[in-house]
């Protein structure tokens, strides 16, 4: 399964993505479509979906723990992005000049919630998840030390790209993640380098609060941050996913 | 005004309180009333809004300040919690046993925003905030320390307790707040002690994220935080807005 959310004359839905065109979903939970299809080059891609919440894992990858000379944490370090930070797939992300002289990409794979769940096991996990997307955990890298919340770093608007759509078809624990900056590799790993792999993520961070459909988890970028300058185009790639690619404005 | 949100034979409204009896609001901005009146006593009292986020200060009293020997900060230290911490008055804070042997109160004014927002000035302030609320930042103490942030300590479902009502008819920056623990005073003090203003605030997080219609931010605790125990009676009271009451469970 391949989804999507779209716009089309004045419409905003969910569409299941097959080739080149994409079909109207009507539920989600059992997936159901309609009849109506598009040629998908028609369509605005929106960001797949709008989350009531979004978590984050802070540090997750081994490399990128090795690269920050930091310890390998016991829990999963978590923090929260306000919803008001995503954008989609071509968007732009909007540069703080305001505040910031240094704006990071940090490519994620990003968890879409199904189904409301709280306390369940890693063995329940995957039967409360819709699928994954990339994700891009945009942070002004100068503001991160200040108070010692990462919180203001986080959460400007445009700090989270997500897309350009949501798959169930890969192995989110052993998936290729590259981030491009203007078309160069600047990070590339695979998910088989998480401290937490995605069950666990889901069961520990349902421990604390109930998670809700389309909330959004993201599990923590590998090594390579750097910064971005108005002009770039930044892109996050998984395997199997697709590419998702952002201005910085 | 003094505005609530109630349930009453399977429907959930706005009610602008009027002595014993609450009107049906059919508009918050501008705000219009229909002519449907119901005895306060017959409804249920919800919390006063379902946030989009929730925005939090982590230290913005100089009393506050001192009892944890904390530098003065030089901007506001923000984090968030998510709205499936909101509760009402009269529910209960459910104790994580699971994870935490300490689980504070921390008694706070609450700001309630009107309109959507981004980049406003202190003076312009005002005209965006609905009103002000009781809030309860319940903290699980102990998990506090873990890895630097405070999300898995301020993020469990209940933790947020927000009510009876919201008021634009308080002065935010100097109203009497105080906390008690199964009816004895544990926080006493008056927000003419913030570091940050209300209009302050709201302009610095608005110059960070848009602020949506009934989003919240919560605007610190004064001194003489502490811990709670199942079977605990937590009240939140401001000058003006009335007593915010919840059971530990």
């Amino acid at each position: 399964m391949k989804l999507g959310r779209f716009f089309y004359a004045n419409k905003t839905f969910f569409g299941l993505v097959e080739d080149d065109m994409v079909r109207v979903v009507k539920s989600i939970d059992p997936l159901t479509v309609s009849k109506e299809i598009y040629p998908k080059e028609a369509l605005k891609i929106l960001s797949p979906v709008k989350p009531s919440k979004v978590i984050c894992v802070g540090l997750n990858y081994k490399d990128h723990a090795n690269e920050l000379k930091l310890e390998i944490p016991q829990t999963p370090v978590l923090f929260l992005k306000p919803p008001t930070c995503v954008i989609g797939h071509m968007e732009s992300i909007i540069y703080p000049e305001h505040m910031s002289k240094q704006v990071d990409y940090e490519g994620e794979l990003a968890i879409v919630i199904k189904k409301e769940c709280r306390n369940v096991t890693p063995d329940e996990a995957k039967k409360y998840i819709l699928g994954y997307t990339c994700a891009n955990d945009v942070t002004a890298r100068d503001l991160q030390p200040k108070n010692g919340q990462w919180t203001v770093a986080k959460s400007f608007d445009t700090f989270l790209p997500l897309g350009p759509i949501i798959t169930d078809e890969i192995d989110p624990n052993n998936s290729r993640i590259k981030t491009y900056l203007n078309g160069k590799v600047v990070q590339s790993s695979n998910t088989n380098n998480f401290i937490f792999n995605v069950e666990t993520l889901v069961s520990y961070i349902s421990s604390i609060m109930t998670l809700k459909p389309f909330d959004v988890i993201i599990t923590g970028t590998p090594s390579g941050i750097g910064p971005m300058k108005r002009g770039d185009i930044i892109e996050v790639e998984i395997e199997g996913i697709g590419r998702l690619t952002n201005y910085v404005e």
